[in-house]
């Protein structure tokens, strides 16, 4: 029996906001806080290690919030939801991205069909399909091979798969595993799609839109776009264009696309890089081997969420600190800081991922929360940051938990040695640096020059950004979402935050104004 | 006779904090709403509007404001600061980043030189090396001419110039002034300048190595990287390279350059997007005259900045409205949302502009403010963010102030009609219909739906994002962020905060660790 009840009913919270609280500084210096780093350090998969070290936790704070885990029953609800409950219930649905990677339980039969027979199926059209364009089978009208896909999405149709296609562009290509150039189109900017399309070799591209309802109004402007400049080059827009999107969208009969793969109402935007939406163009640009590998990387990040102890279950670890943190230490924000270019992206998919699932103030039945829910999520890959906004997150006067992420190995193995080290080197030494450093401080007489300290981070820790490791971070962060969204017990599947703002600019275009909207239509000339 | 104190020992402060404050709801609906965005309306310099009808204030917390501004001497602080003033007390430098645009007022003489002077030689140099290598009078061993420029530089030598590359790069090709491709490398990660370098055709590549030290760990680094590979090529590196560093560098008086261009102590980095750090680059990419355009654009709005009265001094005004914000309401985030996909990494620049410059706990003296400061910047282009981050802006449990910017044409002027209105016109509907959302919401009886409004925004107008508005719209954060450290009473212009993380970082490279950051050395395998 599954009980959701608001954080603050629970027993646990009541004593979590009652133990007495780390003091970093302390418990990070000396040989104390070499042991306490060793200790507080668990696998995540494909190599990956969560070390939270320097978090504001003690061996006391993590003991409450093992019961928390157990009072708000978050593996239960876990199982509940890969096992086919309407865990999103504003919408009525089943929430089943998991299922994309792995069968974590039970089938679940939906309408007639099982879910992750359907998942697959549609993969594995996207591999056949990938496969025929990378032998020359699918060509264009003059019969030569296609070189590049285009995405055209927005939201969760843009973000996760450009993030992952950036990490591992450069890993592919030393691998020779880079078959198409990718390139995305998501803003309904016309100078986005302008400025993609002026680069891309038309007669050679395929172009993917991806949307499920096959109603976002970005995207259906953007394929416009695409099909205004296929047609103006003389070629036949319905041989370069796939479409991504449920099965019963407008899109998925037409006879305009070369073919259409298939997602469904239980995958959300957010959640959506391993279905179809990830699938069609990661397949394309990287072989299917390569979007498999992902997949794996996730499922078995998927498979250690399952676990009732905390200390083997990283995703649901982050997710309590990151509620202590945020609940009782009363932290708004938390920075994400990769120290690889390659995921120069990956933190504003996060910042959708987080924000758009638990940016919410009524819990899942509708009713209005008295705590805080998700934080504000930013970042840029390290060391730029450090040449940025580190200086507020040292010496500001708010504290900001950081989330730092590091390899050992960089992806090109091109590297030089200066002054006695290589970049790579450089770079590891400087997150160690960077992590010390906000946890402990240090004490100046000069106050300019003074660093309090106590900022707390946690870092994840792997070899390399490779396809494995890439999809095992991309599911942790998913299931630390998804875990938060349990303990505040609200609804992170649904986003009726971006409804008004949708209903207005329909007003606005249809010159159904008045008011103060009226004002801004006319001074923006609409 | 200037008066540097504390915010909070301020009487208008006091009053401040006591005047009602706005219901925001209230204010923005019907008719009254409607006369309210109209009068709250303030010209900027080359075009640009600032318009804050949507934000928490009135005629009464204006007149405060106006108050603030008068009691904190903000328009006597910026005038000793462009005659020459030592505003950074910490480092005992000058600030003097405005003379690169104009001479506001009486000449600036340093070590018995013209300042402006100085950095007018430098634009001038740098533009002259660019017309002859735009005209074939310089280049490469071959004879050949050179096509692409990379900046090789980090935080205020990157991010910067980098986001004013992107904001022109698709304006400059419609307008025929494209003269060279730009690239960036800035991060000490291997992969980042392998990547930039396996798409460079080195042979016909101009890299210009910015650091005004010439000790820029990251920047040396990559140096050798770009060194190491043109050798490589079989190429005579010293004809490829430029040097932006300070003339007592060790960059400065080398041969490994082709030729070098100056600046000083007395221009930050995240101040020196208008100095040789951004001109160089700049006039390389799109000729000279562009160049001169942005700094007329930015002197421009600088003008603006010496006005007493708030209503005709937006940057100020922007800035006070901000510190009500931060100090009265409490709100410890901003987020910039630029509807430009021209201006993806103006946000990025801001951040940096703005955290590094105001992210700080003590004051100018070096004593501990009892007051917070510099927020938290972070943002990305509309419509992009609607499908991402802005489901919490709506709906989420803390308020987050917003700042707008809205064009009314695009740069290449490609447009498809699709339902009756251009892709433009959709942009602009959506920033529209973003704002009174934000500020009225909408009830609902299903709260779920429910938007309690109440979210605070401003909005910059433009007409096109070109060479002057861009400048202006540069001049005007630079300004607002310098407006807020006085308030603040911070030296905005030092970086105290990222010394702690370069010390520790070497000493991991030397192996000079113990406790936490000996195992954190050891986990990353350094």
């Amino acid at each position: 029996m599954i009980n959701w009840n608001n954080l603050d009913t629970l027993a646990s919270y009541k004593e979590l906001s009652e133990v007495k609280p780390v003091n970093l500084v302390e418990v990070m210096s000396g040989e104390n806080g070499a042991e306490r780093v060793k200790k507080y350090s668990v696998p995540m998969a494909e190599g990956l290690t969560y070390n939270f070290g320097a978090k504001s936790v003690d061996d006391d704070i993590l003991a409450v919030l093992a019961k928390l885990a157990e009072e708000a029953q978050l593996v239960e609800k876990f199982e509940a939801l890969y096992n086919g409950a309407v865990i999103n219930t504003g919408e009525n649905r089943l929430v089943l991205h998991h299922l994309t990677r792995g069968q974590l339980g039970e089938a679940v039969v939906a309408e007639g069909v099982d879910k992750r027979e359907f998942y697959v199926a549609q993969q594995q059209k996207a591999a056949d399909f990938a496969n025929k364009v990378h032998a020359g089978e699918i060509v264009n009208e003059a019969g030569e091979k296609f070189t590049t896909v285009v995405q055209v999405g927005i939201g969760g149709s843009d973000l996760g798969p450009r993030a992952i296609y950036l990490a591992l562009e450069n890993w592919a290509k030393v691998n020779d595993t880079l078959k198409m150039k990718a390139e995305f189109i998501s803003n309904v900017d016309p100078d986005d799609a302008a400025a993609v399309l002026n680069n891309v070799d038309l007669a050679h591209a395929l172009f993917i839109v991806v949307s499920k309802s096959g109603t976002t109004l970005e995207t259906l402007t953007n394929e416009s776009f695409v099909r205004d400049a296929l047609t103006k080059a003389g070629l036949d827009a319905s041989k370069h264009m796939l479409a991504v999107t449920s099965e019963t969208s407008p899109l998925a009969k037409s006879t305009d696309y070369l073919a259409a793969f298939f997602m469904d109402d239980f995958i959300g935007g957010r959640y959506s890089s391993c279905s179809a939406v990830g699938g069609a163009i990661l397949s394309l640009a990287f072989g299917p081997e390569v979007f498999a590998r992902i997949l794996n990387g996730a499922g078995a990040q998927d498979e250690l969420a399952k676990n009732k102890d905390i200390m083997q279950n990283p995703s649901m670890l982050d997710a309590l600190i990151g509620v202590y943190e945020r609940n009782v230490l009363g932290y708004p924000e938390t920075a994400v800081l990769p120290y690889s270019q390659a995921l120069s992206r990956f933190p504003a998919h996060l910042q959708q991922l987080d924000m758009e699932s638990n940016g919410k103030s009524v819990n899942r039945y509708g009713e209005p929360v008295n705590y805080v829910t998700g934080p504000i999520i930013f970042g840029e890959p390290g060391t730029n940051g450090q040449h940025s906004f580190y200086q507020l997150l040292h010496q500001g006067t708010d504290i900001v938990p950081l989330q730092f992420v590091g390899y050992k190995n960089s992806q090109m193995a091109t590297d030089v040695v200066i002054q006695g080290s290589t970049s790579q080197q450089k770079l590891c030494a400087n997150v160690a640096a960077q992590i010390v450093a906000f946890a402990c401080g240090k004490a100046d007489d000069n106050r300019n020059k003074n660093f309090e300290g106590g900022r707390p981070s946690s870092i994840i820790i792997g070899e390399q950004v490779n396809p494995e490791s890439l999809g095992a971070l991309l599911a942790h962060f998913e299931n630390k979402v998804m875990f938060q969204g349990f303990v505040w017990n609200l609804n992170s599947f649904d986003q009726e935050g971006v409804q008004l703002g949708k209903v207005l600019a329909k007003r606005v275009l249809a010159h159904e104004t008045d008011g103060a909207l009226k004002v801004y239509s006319d001074l923006l000339n609409i």
